[in-house]
């Protein structure tokens, strides 16, 4: 989407009004601070559908009593290395940090920590919470599960949410690698943009209710599906429905959230499935401690060795060039420091709204 | 492909050769024994390109001096849940196991343990290995690196293995849940099946030399390259490059094992790469203990739900139902137990040399 002509904010501007929306809402100063972190360093990478296009649904979220700003986090159970923290309805993106630094600490200590994540609530970008692990030169994973929107190979029903993967490894002198990616074809977040533009959507990323194959985005919100990454059967769209199954176990069985189609969604309209088998819904965050497994200075020498030599892969005739995974949105963030961050009138129609609502100049 | 009308044998006869084959080779008794395991195990599953069909491949490799069957594994550096392991240049099939022993002790003391595995060699199906963390009750992880075969996204040069990833999960009462994918649009199996019956593959698996699309399967040998899962950049194959890398760095940057380009080829008549900047392949393992989570029957009565759930989602009108990820290989195993291991002319003309060799009968 061409943003040019769109209006543009300083970040530092648009930090400070997500914080006091989230004070607004009653987190604490240090709270605010931190959700707010989250959903500019999206907004900062380019990740514009998880940025503060979100706040107005955090917003609203909490007006239906579904997110608590108060939340008392705590450690369920643990072993070394190992634990399930319940978030107690907070913000995914405050619960989520709170689990990183834990992960990180039982990493210093014993080479790695994991922890799956119940009762908690949707935790922006993947890539923030994995990399919070990359600054203490660590690889960081981060999955989260998601509200039913994908459907399993063979099936019509939306099962699975995009449920991302991300992975975030340091990069020595470049800058980190990051895999931070939806399991579906294609993130909602693109159906989005396509249907605001009346464009339609590439084959392979949506089926309408009947599971027939669709390229019109609307169809998503007509009771049709997206794709798993694979996109039909022949290409693998097994794989991608088996590793959103896999984000989903780990994120919400391992843990005790709600799985599946009990997914609580992020839209407030919807209402809630009945029967839930858990609460809120799920992560599974994960730190690896580099220093575990070899001498780091060694780690970066070769990690940059494998990112010069990506890099100098034989082109093809498309003209582009071989990309590591995490360094667009690296760039991204350096030129929106700079320049700041286009936003379409729909989302600051939204911040005006909240401008008003909560008395805080936009 | 249809093996209905090829020899059928059965797998303990299958697994006595092939045990003959290693012990031959010079491995130990236990050795052999594991050895074979997991190259029947594969058979048995139906995943006939890992079985087997393999076998002469590492009879050549342990001729040219690149497979040390009498390998002292050791771990090279450690923490309490993270170690590196140096597989001194044993069969994968050996050094696999032994370090999924190590983590799911590591995992049974600490919640979680994970070994980056440099020094080694193809360890056959992933899922072998992931589902041992699966008999003590665990969650099972492991990944390889390979040969590289497939280009990332805007390259026609060969970068990555297929490099699979799998997850394997315990299913309660029913099959274990087990996501074991190459992280390609297809495995390579599926194209030497292809080639030998003369048929097409489907667009979006393959590129020729040029880097354009091709349907004709032989153009891997001629310079071609498989493309990442994802096929194309509107559907994801940068995400399939990015899982790709992620095994990679997990399975040799971390380990120091060669990494991308420099992995040395399965097959014996490709020369190693100049200035390999590592040991061996690499591999990534782990174990999830599920006890640090979540109460063990707890988490069985949940995953019990989910298979349940998914295996009723609604079906659409192709008329197949939905599988749930190992469901069936689980019951392919079941059959080949019964009625044995049918292999094509190819692989019985493999072992009937192999036979003559070692003058083992077959």
């Amino acid at each position: 989407m061409n943003l040019e002509n769109n209006p543009v904010f300083g970040h530092k501007a648009l930090f400070d009004f997500t914080r006091n929306v989230f004070s607004e809402m009653g987190c604490s100063d240090e709270d605010a601070r931190q959700a707010a972190e989250v959903l500019i360093e999206a907004d900062l990478r380019g990740i514009d559908s998880h940025g503060v296009a979100r706040l107005s649904g955090y917003v609203r979220l909490w007006e239906q009593g579904r997110i608590n700003t108060r939340p008392e986090i705590t450690v369920k159970r643990n072993m070394s290395s190992a634990a399930t923290v319940d978030g107690d309805s907070g913000l995914g993106l405050i619960v989520g940090p709170w689990c990183m630094k834990k992960a990180v600490e039982m990493s210093a200590e014993h080479g790695c920590g994991f922890i799956s994540v119940m009762n908690s609530n949707h935790f922006g970008i993947a890539a923030y919470h994995a990399l919070k692990a990359v600054e203490k030169d660590m690889i960081g994973i981060a999955m989260t599960n998601a509200s039913p929107l994908v459907a399993p190979v063979h099936s019509k029903e939306r099962m699975l949410g995009t449920n991302p993967m991300c992975f975030a490894i340091p990069g020595g002198k470049f800058p980190p690698f990051v895999a931070d990616l939806a399991t579906s074809a294609a993130a909602n977040g693109k159906l989005e943009i396509a249907e605001r533009s009346h464009k339609p959507i590439p084959e392979g990323w949506l089926q309408d209710k009947d599971g027939n194959l669709s390229t019109d985005p609307a169809d998503l919100k007509s009771g049709g599906a997206l794709l798993p990454l694979g996109s039909n059967r022949d290409l693998g769209s097994h794989k991608g429905y088996a590793l959103s199954s896999v984000v989903d176990i780990l994120s919400a069985v391992l843990s005790g959230a709600n799985y599946g189609p009990w997914v609580p969604p992020f839209v407030s309209f919807l209402p809630l499935a009945a029967q839930m088998p858990g609460k809120g819904l799920g992560h599974f965050l994960g730190a690896l401690n580099i220093e575990a497994f070899r001498d780091k200075d060694e780690f970066f020498i070769h990690m940059e060795q494998w990112i010069e030599r990506f890099k100098n892969a034989t082109p093809d005739h498309s003209g582009a060039s071989v990309l590591i995974p995490g360094e667009p949105e690296y760039f991204h963030k350096q030129e929106r420091v700079r320049s700041g961050i286009p936003l379409v009138p729909k989302v600051v129609e939204d911040l005006e709204q909240l401008s008003i609502k909560f008395r805080i100049p936009l």
